[in-house]
């Protein structure tokens, strides 16, 4: 596999290196300066055998419903002659997530669903659809690293506003950002936010909706984590009627990566009818259309309503109480002038050290190198997800919780401050 | 579903019309003014009850391996705790791949074969990785309208060259094209050409490729059809290592969806070895990857050496069967004034009238309503093919034999041959 130093070097010249005895092709102007996600490096750099990771961002593989889906398979390659073929979308299937948008506080006709292959595509289709050379998409500092990468080939840039762990993004910071130029879209993660941990708070929803309908910007609502709230349910979305009835357009991006599995790449959006028909043209035009044996396969899983409540239930339970595990050793080695979510969804704790509270010289990036050495720790530093440099993360780190036991977990936290208390020491030596 | 005059009435102002009450959200400059495949709106005209059809692209669902491919998701979803988790691409598959490369005729290495979600999105990647605002794609007059779907979002045009249905696309006037300005991408389909139905001349393929290596601009050889010829092996790829050892740069593209069937939603590329980094990161900020468990499956059947030759011996063998019919028909009926390509591969015939040889007002858009009405035949126009309007596509028609048996294939084009010979008597009538 390349690295990103050869990545680099060739970025240099903008063009290619060698294609034997002949002319170098031309590439296009953005990818020239492309760089891999520090994040996905950052995520093999740290696999190594004997590491505790709590630095990749997946699902528990044991909680995957293998038995099931092995037989939806069985009974629909089965029973439809047709099941691998170019097919129009599976409209039980929409029904379905109809359903699904409904336990939102979603209220959407049929034709405002359009399935993707996965989130990270409706994503991509988003920013074709709303996204031009020059212009911006507002995002919090640290955000989902997806996406920048389907900013980045529009030509566009992302302008970063604050966001608190308590409370998540900031609706005021939304607005000045807002009154600065030309944004075509806020995107945010507001339950159970990655890297941030944090769910929106209830009077920050509706004030960010109602900014961002001022403004006639709308907002992308990625929501992965909608149906894992460990807390009693989940806050209506940001699409949800109530929310968006002053007007104003929320995009919601839904997948079924983190209830079912991300190997069935499927997802999908609920979009303002206005723009269904260009969305679905940009769908098409990316690969025609999502696996019509999967989406009968994932209509079936859903069709047994006994079983998929019962599955949701387990991951609720399963992540409920390894969040716990994190959250109440986090409480017991309590860190010097650190502060941390308390997230009520998703898989992800982010922890922040306060400027002035850390000696000179203290980021998250060494002390990951120093927990990897001497702790044999994994984490992501928070600077993986800046969406412009220097935006903060450098003080930051996440914490995922969803692949390990409770044990496992309480375990990694101690080697954690065992870290922090080791960089603080030799930074400490190294000034004095 | 909206209709392409719906979309005609947004584009006019470029805004949407109703998120209520709010200001419209602005819409990237590109898709204002895009439309709805017009080969996809034909090809949901025509599928009225009771029509026989020509018109579609689809592979023939009876020949799916719907039992193997039951059984290896059993096996492997049985297996493999992991097989729903994000994964790094599967090698065995890669492997596996590499070997139907060599039987292509191409060498490559494991890393320079790049996991698509089809061979549309392969399209995609290399359109983000090639092309820049201002500059072209060359490809023939009619093509794959997959191209058009890629090419367009980067706001880079296509400029057409002359193809003939027994040889293929002209070199010469490739090489025309390339003094012209900025291209950055040669685009074909060289084996049973879609829509034309041609396989390259082996002269016009070694021409070609020194055309576009003198240039430094690549070749996109698109190849679903590579594993379906008729007659005999295929010639190798231009891809193919003595094709392309005069330096230059061909990137191949290939498909299961034609072979296995097309929601398996897997394809790839082979690359040379400079873009291969960059190829990765755009295609992971498009889906992060293709599903771990299509490739598991995938490469289940592959292993069985045993049933993957007998499956594509008889895909050959039905397919061969069915052209056979479709050009034993075509020379009884003798349609005047027209010629048509003899596929050696994939799954379509196009036929031409000459320009002198047909009455005035003469063309296939009206002719197939006029198939549909008296006939309930259908058929696509070339001009759902045309890259630039005007291209000539409006003397040609494409007629697929890939679903239907030998004697319905007959019947259908003597059907074909009464609707054209009624829609020259009703011009000529008309004209007198």
């Amino acid at each position: 596999m390349q690295t990103s130093s050869d990545i680099a070097r060739d970025g240099a010249t903008g063009r290619n290196a060698s294609l034997v005895g002949a002319p170098e092709p031309a590439l296009a102007a953005w990818i020239r300066d492309a760089r891999r996600s520090v994040l996905r490096q950052m995520v093999e750099l740290v696999a190594r055998p004997g590491v505790v990771s709590m630095a990749g961002g997946l699902p528990a593989p044991e909680l995957f419903p293998r038995a099931e889906l092995a037989s939806a398979y069985e009974r629909v390659l089965g029973r439809e002659v047709k099941a691998l073929q170019y097919l129009p979308p599976f409209m039980p299937l929409k029904e379905q997530i109809q359903d699904l948008m409904r336990a939102r506080g979603v209220v959407c006709d049929l034709d405002q669903i359009v399935l993707t292959t996965g989130a990270q595509q409706a994503l991509d289709v988003l920013a074709r659809l709303l996204v031009d050379r020059g212009t911006t998409v507002i995002a919090e500092a640290q955000a989902y690293t997806g996406i920048h990468q389907v900013v980045a080939p529009r030509g566009a840039r992302i302008r970063t506003v604050g966001a608190d762990l308590d409370h998540g993004i900031d609706p005021e910071a939304v607005e000045a950002r807002l009154g600065e130029g030309d944004a075509r879209m806020i995107y945010t993660v507001p339950e159970g936010h990655n890297p941030l941990g944090v769910t929106l708070a209830p009077e920050r929803r509706r004030r960010l909706v109602e900014v961002a309908a001022r403004h006639g910007v709308p907002i992308v609502e990625d929501d992965p984590y909608g149906f894992l709230a460990y807390d009693g349910a989940a806050q209506p979305a940001l699409a949800a009627a109530d929310e968006v009835s002053e007007g104003g357009g929320v995009v919601y991006v839904g997948s079924f990566s983190k209830i079912l599995g991300p190997a069935l790449r499927l997802g999908w959006m609920v979009l303002p009818k206005p723009l269904v028909a260009r969305a679905s043209i940009i769908k098409e035009g990316m690969d025609l259309e999502c696996s019509s044996l999967t989406q009968r396969v994932v209509s079936e899983l859903l069709a047994d309503r006994e079983f998929f409540a019962s599955h949701l239930r387990r991951l609720r339970d399963t992540y409920r109480e390894r969040r716990d595990a994190v959250l109440g050793e986090l409480r017991q080695v309590a860190l010097e002038g650190a502060s941390w979510s308390r997230p009520s969804s998703g898989m992800f704790v982010y922890l922040r050290f306060a400027p002035d509270a850390v000696p000179e010289g203290f980021e998250t990036r060494s002390l990951l190198q120093r927990a990897l050495d001497e702790e044999q720790l994994a984490f992501i530093p928070g600077s993986a997800f800046d969406c412009v440099p220097g935006a903060g993360g450098d003080l930051g780190l996440r914490l995922s919780f969803s692949l390990l036991e409770p044990e496992a977990l309480r375990d990694a936290v101690r080697r954690l401050a065992r870290s922090v208390a080791s960089h603080r020491q030799a930074l400490s030596v190294a000034d004095g």
